[in-house]
């Protein structure tokens, strides 16, 4: 038999419908990509974004750090490695969460890939398609992202000025596979639960016999002092928990964990072998040089230094505009990255938006309501600051209220 | 309302059993985690681990690479990045595939986190729970693994001793979601299809209208010649082929990607940003420095003599005992990490393995009956050898005949 190989052209391959299972045919509106690419465009000033501050980033510190790595375990950290994570890596976590007041110890930890990792990881090892979940409102929209991936449907929780309200949770709720909370300088609102909502939330999870999944980014990116104690300090039997070195050391290395008792993370670790292995080996090597050489503790003061100087500077600028603003109110967060703000009612943050992308001074923010489950809000706006310089702060919120108060 | 926090320890916490998804639940035998535990012990000579040799790791390069990377891009390379992956690295990807016969721009590809997200990747967005898919027999035991995520049922193909027989495939494997080939090298077996069964798989897959999905982490292992054209070669329009940095570069980067017709990778793509925002930026744009600066032509010439050599090592102190084992046959690859050893009817390799677990040196290798979707084929043996030096080889395969002999 001979054999010819037909000379193919990029071109000349005709697409085929392939047969695609719900998960990838459900087209989407890809929030989180439109978001980013908005806030890549040169020609806006975007308070769009979610990620953090390049100026926060160690690079001579990381360079170090994957030098002596390199220079001294290089077998290993090229190599593949245990799906669980490197037991070292997983040591410094535990002392890390052991010193914020919750005993843990390496066989409570699960590494993952970032955070939007576990939340994929939640939604599958906890939910078939048709089972209920319940979210804050509003709420994370990759975590919406997430658990669409595994079919479940998501019920938004009422939410009051100070966050999520444990008294709205009833025996409506029961039979949910979880509910998903971030806590502390929430991703929209910027809200932060305290002391006595997150023991109230922990008894009303005990009452109604539900799991806790509390995702917890940015709790280290404080402005003056620390928050309340996790929700997993309170209700540790019950209580799974994310956290990421994204927001506090660098993103791309996609260094997320997962927190809870050791019979919860042995099964997961089951499902996150299939999934991938195993995280980085590299780069959790990298991350165990850092974090164990106590790195953190003069890094993390220089990124809420700068966290909250940006805070004040968005929030400076808003208040100076406030007779013209006077209808729309926004909250003053204690850390984190973002602020929410609330126009007055029957105003779109979707058509404020588009006015903005055509002013003089072009202006990118999230319109609100893709942080609902179930939509509307369309009054309500995320603003994110971390990345812009000063002068671009003033430039966009000149350029908003401009905006607000056209006709 | 004044608040305490219960005090806690690690042992105080009482196991509450989560309400896990079957997914969670699913006790699996976790095989990949159980081989790769066999390879780490101490005392033990394995021949069970699918780990490529650190010899082959280019420490120095990746140092030089990463260095390079923090000082003129850190910003970018530590931040958050597009799920498709960085242009540059597609493009990188893209050269190299079009060098080896398949035109490709890098709308053909998705970056992920090693070829195993890959497999998860295509079982979730092939395959509802109940779906077939179409495997080899014997088959990678991580995809059955994956897959086995999706809730998919996988139906094995028969192959004999030349691989996958594309005579197999009849109207009775119509409207399965894919199936799934290693046509390089393959693991367990390391056989390798002939450019005829290339295309005429392609022609059945034509007929049959089934999508393929190549998964090429070996191909450029080959020892003497370079293997066929890929299977993606020969049918463009219904292949989505798997590649991997992991055998030729490190698998702790988790360098993985996918290629296929654009219309499918952008729907693979918004799937990938659900599950976990997008791959490591630091270690692609690491990746990227490597393959861009050429120093794969480099270095893959290097890694192939090595395996090279192990290979003949093995063989050779196979073949010294032709007489001992004359009941038993193995291939004899032309690329890669794998010699498959089939023993006489009757004798069980878990058995051996066994044996050879409790002998004075002791040796472990993968029964093959884990590489099959419908397991039996208890007489099967799979043989790693790249991690391992010379002298042990021999000391392996002096174990392995003695407990072959054992009554």
């Amino acid at each position: 038999m001979t054999s010819m190989i037909t000379p193919l052209t990029r071109e000349s391959v005709q697409p085929l419908v392939p047969p695609f299972s719900p998960i990838a045919r459900a087209e989407g509106d890809d929030a989180i990509g439109g978001f980013l690419a908005l806030a890549a465009r040169a020609d806006v000033i975007s308070l769009a974004g979610g990620l953090p501050a390049p100026e926060g980033f160690p690079a001579n510190d990381v360079a170090e750090a994957t030098k002596w790595v390199l220079t001294h375990h290089a077998a290993e950290a090229l190599q593949y490695s245990s799906a669980q994570g490197l037991l070292t890596w997983r040591q410094a976590i535990a002392q890390w969460e052991t010193e914020r007041g919750v005993p843990t110890g390496p066989e409570n930890v699960l590494v993952v890939s970032g955070s939007q990792q576990a939340l994929d990881l939640m939604g599958r090892a906890f939910c078939s398609p048709g089972d209920k979940l319940l979210v804050e409102s509003p709420t994370y929209v990759g975590a919406l992202e997430a658990f669409r991936l595994s079919g479940a449907d998501c019920v938004s929780v009422p939410s009051d000025a100070e966050g999520l309200d444990p008294e709205a949770l009833n025996t409506s709720h029961q039979g949910a596979r979880f509910l998903y909370v971030m806590p502390t300088f929430q991703n929209p609102t910027g809200k932060t639960l305290s002391l006595e909502r997150r023991e109230a939330l922990a008894q009303k999870a005990r009452e109604l016999d539900l799991w806790l999944l509390e995702d917890s980014p940015y709790q280290e990116l404080y402005y003056d002092k620390a928050p309340p104690p996790s929700l997993r300090s309170f209700a540790p039997e019950r209580t799974i928990t994310l956290g990421s070195m994204s927001k506090v050391l660098s993103p791309g290395l996609r260094l997320g964990y997962i927190l809870g008792p050791a019979h919860v993370i042995k099964a997961l670790t089951r499902v996150k072998g299939a999934m991938d292995l195993h995280s980085s080996t590299f780069t959790q090597w990298v991350g165990t040089r850092l974090v164990s050489s106590g790195f953190m503790d003069k890094h993390l003061p220089r990124v809420r230094a700068l966290y909250r100087h940006k805070a004040d500077v968005l929030l400076a600028a808003l208040e100076s505009h406030r007779e013209a603003l006077q209808d729309a109110t926004w909250t003053k967060p204690e850390g984190g990255m973002f602020i929410w703000m609330t126009l007055p009612d029957g105003m779109d943050a979707t058509r404020l938006l588009e006015r903005c992308l055509a002013a003089p001074q072009k202006v990118g923010f999230v319109p609100g309501t893709h942080f609902f489950a179930d939509r509307g809000h369309a009054n309500t706006v995320r603003l994110s600051f971390v990345t812009v310089s000063d002068d671009a702060i003033n430039q966009a919120v000149e350029t908003l209220v401009a905006c607000y108060q056209q006709p």
